[in-house]
């Protein structure tokens, strides 16, 4: 039984679902790891893990379009705004979803559904460089 | 430190909770591992896992309609139809509940508290073979 | 390749963010673990784990008025309160925020980003004893 770490970073474009699925299925090959559990943190609380469709990219804009609503950017709603209107729907949203996952990994993959995909989820409006931080713990 | 992975076919009715614990403990006694990490994945994209009340079946309603009513069905809502108006709130309840869940062993027994049972969340109308992917590392 | 585990007692008193950080900071300390995975497992059904914005405090007000918002505690909407109005909004803002999470340990500490503190959500207005189950797998 051994472990690996690494740390990715991914430029988000402003509010919306990044796909990074391919980024882990990647390092876990690296590692040689075949069986075991695959961790991913995310570091930040203005922007989440989450694991969603990953074929119909409506479905992202229909996630985009319920957050909005669940959680809305409204001038004085919220008495944190030191980054603006987007700063504690960012933490919200954030809670609501997942900073981390884990997740088996059998066969050198992660079990991972036909239809799922890993998303960081990035709720600020501006670009950031977001820092992803992979734990594999097993056996070859 | 070893490992043991396990899939559960577990069959649905239509949408609501359905308690999984005792697949899980039993799987965890087949083991025989003690102390460890037990890692539940549930690589669906609609339906979700969560851990909640296990002794008054009104909790289980109340869950219904809260769910019902923080994501509505409602035709013209949402762009992704696919496949009924029960398809997008079923990826958007999936991601405000959980896909993954690790939960410590000691003893030979999961740490949930007296009161918490562990629950397949099924979010579609129409009955599914739903699987779940089991994890446990650890020691004997 | 070693593990550990661990529970602390935490006495809440009433509804809130409880930061806890430090707790288990200092707990992977006295263990010796420098690399490895972090579980913190929440054993209730009325108070949940979250990770948030540790450095201003109006964070946790807005993040209280906005659960009394999505899950109202009002007579008459859930047919569970053997406990009062506050006994099944805990069980909901239970599942829409975290029973558990496994954060990577490296260099022997958690992964937390610079704002990101632990909290336990206490979602009753009594005060409680609160228990929470810590386990680490890894190695020195």
């Amino acid at each position: 039984m051994r472990q690996a770490t690494h740390r990715l970073t991914i430029r988000t474009g402003g509010k919306g679902l990044i796909p990074i699925t391919h980024f882990v299925t990647d390092w876990i090959t690296e590692t040689g790891i075949v069986t075991g559990l695959l961790t991913v943190w995310c570091p930040h609380t203005s922007c989440s893990l989450t694991v969603q469709e990953n074929a119909d990219p409506t479905v992202r804009e229909d996630i985009a379009r319920f957050f909005e609503s669940l959680v809305p950017e409204q001038a004085g709603r919220y008495v944190h705004s030191y980054e603006g209107p987007d700063d504690m729907p960012a933490h919200l949203r954030t809670m609501l979803t997942q900073s981390g996952l884990s997740i088996p990994v059998i066969d050198g993959e992660p079990t991972f559904g036909v239809w799922q995909g890993l998303y960081l989820f990035e709720h600020r409006r501006a670009s950031h460089h977001r820092e992803i931080v992979l734990h594999l713990m097993g056996e070859e």
